[in-house]
């Protein structure tokens, strides 16, 4: 048998990694990670304006070679490997990240015209500065296109394409009215390897389109402009210029360019896989299938599950993207999520009590001395928002039980314990809607490092926990993509066969402390319930979290003014 | 006139304080400070039960001799000043801390037969070892005399009198036997300055007999036989051994021995002031009035305020403590109290930030740049359980608002708030049942040193916060009864006039912080109410804390199994 390599390529928040598998086993060969090198690592943020986060799209373009041709060399060191194997490249990356770009699919920001503009540089994933604009979004369409709410669970997130679009649109509109089209990250990165200079022709996923730009093919791709119209004409005018369809991943985002060939000592014309977000490609690279959950554990949670499109999947409240195709051809992809589960506990350690790696690593070990129940604490895990099942991004955290006895080590575990209740809310709220869940396979680095996160996690959910065999899956997904892409595999299904595998460790629920976590996950609901206004809240009395926000935002505002 | 003195001693947790006091304008010429050998910081511990601490009556008598010698030479090197000028004695102790005694009236524990046995101790106030036997005499009371519930605010409390005696019984049963009576440091003190050798003879005060023996005349003094039989029968028994009559401070507690004037270079004979609790001298020195309350800010709060006996006072609920002739003869005592307050405070700073009193410093500061409702925080403030008016010292404490930006300084001044919040709620009930305060009197270390928990005290409470001119308020106040027994003024209310002042700086509510704190409070009080099962709650379905608590205690005794 032919030796055949793909190259995954997994744009990160800071950095971008390239990977370099064998598709006959999955073996990682070689990688390379390179450190984007604007902002502060690689953030543009505004001093003024904590909610911005822009990305300079020259650093993903250099990214782009720099990763590619370090993962390349790194596996020429392996007797046997050479660049005339690899068949294909695969590229997933942070989303909603969606850039403006000139009618050649230029990035704004590369035209030294626009280049000090933070509007007109990557609109990072976690930039909120159209907050208001989301919540005007939803508002128009609870009241005239709730069909565009249903399947992304009720709320439109300031996180996504629109809200984003239109923020520039009022803040910044001269970079609103100098850019021809906008293209997510996902789209981008392919189409820069594939030499596509129409923003018409770049090859959309449906994995961005369908999660983030209320894209369905439903109601016909994009909103309809009717809608559009209602937030501004021209956003309506915008849609012309965007795409009319959008892809699962099971046809290639292009051909490698000759340029690019050169560029990275690859053939011109290797198929490079349609993108996605790495959540989506890190379910493929973690083995997702239906009945499996995939949980990304890292500074907060992306929990994938796949349903076969042969039958229809409903819509499930809370949950916030139900798209067909967006994880794998063939299936519903299934995405919900907690908004800080790491960071929580770096908040906590870092944060609030000024500590470093050592003493995650000493809270921790004494947290793991700890009975469930024992501390006397409940916690909800809301310090930056709850995505799913409120979708509310500014609810905020809770801790009830505190004596004047209570240790860091004891808030430590109830934060963690926190976090497994919510993931078990979501879990719930799955099986609840018909989405069958009967392997939960982890990834990330917490799953990676952190047993006693992994225990808790099992003992409150009451499944085994599995970990993903390889601790890059999002690089390898896009490797299993580039890898079906190029033929070497007839299937997803068939290449996640040969390409994933398991670590030999595995959490298994101990049953005394589920017992335990049973009660305390009932405290949880009910504390979640109340306080997320699911109980005893309404529009004119909303809940006490609620109000107290309000009061935030008003003393907040009074004193800047 | 005349040149003539007094001296208040004051027997604090860790130390016991003399101060010598001039009678005709409250200046104070000598100080001692003598701390308790015995234990930890003078507390006798068991390493196998955090609730129990006892003292060791020997710190007493001993501390007795040294702290009156020190501050009397202190005081000689004023010119002018001897001890011939010295004209009484008074004394005031914690509370309740029952000790066990012989026929004579000697501590059981002076007795090497005894001396190793914790029981046979003073039992210190914070002893929480009765807690099963507080409840039980809480259940026997509502169901048979529920009249001895009412002016002690509905609850039995564990650190009180009956329950330390009754768990004493129960759980060393020879050092009950042993025991001829019980006597509060409170009364034991001038006991041993009088040289009176018989408990019968012992001079009971009403402060403590009434505020935590459940001692009153309405009733014919200690609770009836019948009554204590319910509990045990020895219980009824030992009433014959404990006092009939307890008596308010307008009569004195005995005459200097003269075994103790050779000791303390006084006069034979000299008026030993009628004993009290601390916390009511300290509002005697901080110069308590009809309409005035004192706030005793420390660790914990006190409370206290007085009304004229001339008048009933009717039961405030959640109260717990108003008897006549506690604080002041002429007078209903009102006592009121927050479990915890700068423990609270301690707790963060140090139990969780592991910081000191350099960190205390830093996070004020940083607190005092907050406005009130910008950190979106709001806080419970029950870490050690809430005396006043929920009278449960199983609650626990909350914390809301949270994100991952919250700071430890947002958290230390939401914590503040807190118990500003709690001491607002106590202010409230006590005027909703009709005792005026029209003046607030602060004294305690927080009192003086922390301008930054004042002013948040006078915007959250809606009144200036005065603070008492001596820093030794309770030690005065124990000079001012002397001075008062001793005939040097008519009444306490005209050696409050010349003996006590207060300081020039005051805190004055600011309008525009009052306007949100009002609004905090209303939060506050909706979480206060919720969680301390004031509404939504029953005892087939308990409050959601009380339910965390009863999983707590269930898991800690399984583990301990």
């Amino acid at each position: 048998m032919t030796k055949a390599y793909t190259v995954g390529i997994d744009y990160g928040t800071n950095s971008v990694r390239a990977l370099v598998v064998d598709c006959a086993d999955g073996r990682e060969v070689g990688t390379f990670v390179f450190d984007y090198p604007s902002g502060e690592q690689g953030i543009l943020l505004d001093p003024k304006d904590p909610h911005l986060a822009r990305q300079n799209p020259a650093d993903y373009v250099a990214g782009l070679e720099a990763s590619v041709n370090g993962a390349l060399g790194a596996a020429e060191k392996h007797p046997g490997f050479s660049r005339a194997e690899v068949i294909g490249l695969g590229v997933d990356t942070t989303g909603s990240t969606p850039i403006p770009v000139d009618a050649k699919g230029r990035p704004l920001a590369l035209d030294p015209k626009w280049k000090a503009n933070l509007a007109a540089h990557a609109w990072l994933w976690k930039d909120h500065t159209g907050a208001e604009e989301a919540a005007a979004i939803t508002r128009t369409a609870a009241a005239h296109a709730p069909q565009y709410l249903a399947p992304i669970g009720g709320t439109y997130s300031s996180e996504w394409f629109w809200s984003k679009i239109w923020h520039c649109l009022k803040e910044a509109p001269d970079v609103f009215a100098a850019a021809h089209s906008w293209v997510e990250l996902a789209d981008f990165v392919p189409a820069v390897l594939a030499g596509i200079d129409d923003p018409a022709k770049i090859q959309r996923c449906v994995c961005a389109a369908g999660h983030k730009a209320m894209y369905s093919d439903v109601w016909g791709g994009l909103p309809a402009k009717d809608f559009l119209k209602r937030l501004d004409p021209r956003l309506a005018d915008l849609r012309d210029r965007l795409f009319e369809k959008a892809w699962a991943a099971d046809r290639p985002a292009g051909a490698l360019s000759k340029e690019w060939a050169a560029r990275l000592g690859l053939r011109e014309g290797l198929p490079i896989a349609m993108g996605a977000f790495d959540a989506h490609y890190g379910a493929v690279g973690s083995g997702v299938r239906a009945g499996t959950l995939v949980k990304i554990i890292g500074t907060s949670t992306c929990d994938c599950a796949v349903a076969s499109a042969k039958e229809k999947v409903q819509d499930v409240p809370g949950i916030c993207g139900i798209v067909n195709g967006s994880i794998m051809p063939g299936y519903y992809g299934i995405e919900a999520g907690q908004s800080a589960v790491g960071d929580i506990l770096k908040w906590w350690v870092e944060g609030v009590c000024q500590g470093d790696e050592k003493l995650h690593a000493q809270l921790s070990s004494e947290a793991a001395k700890l009975k469930p129940g024992q501390s006397g604490l409940v916690a909800l895990d809301w310090n930056n928002g709850n995505r799913t099942i409120l979708v509310d991004p500014l609810l905020t955290g809770l801790l009830v039980g505190q004596t004047l006895h209570t240790t860091r080590a004891e808030i430590y575990r109830a934060l963690i314990e926190a976090t497994a209740c919510g993931a078990r809310a979501i879990i719930e709220r799955m099986r609840e809607y018909g989405v069958p869940i009967d392997r939960v396979v982890c990834c990330g680095g917490i799953a990676e490092k952190n047993p006693l996160f992994m225990q808790i996690y099992a003992d409150v959910i009451g499944h085994p926990m599995l970990v993903a065999g390889s601790p890059q899956t999002p690089a390898l997904g896009s490797a299993i993509s580039a890898a079906v892409a190029a033929g070497a595999h007839p299937s997803f299904e068939a290449a996640q066969e040969k390409m994933t595998s398991l670590k030999e460790t595995r959490y298994t629920p101990n049953s005394a402390a589920k017992r335990v976590y049973d009660e305390l996950y009932g405290l949880y609901r009910e504390l979640h319930d109340s306080f997320g206004g699911v109980r005893g809240a309404s529009a004119d009395f909303p809940s006490l979290m609620k109000r107290l926000l309000a009061l935030r935002e008003r003393e907040t505002a009074h004193q800047e003014a």
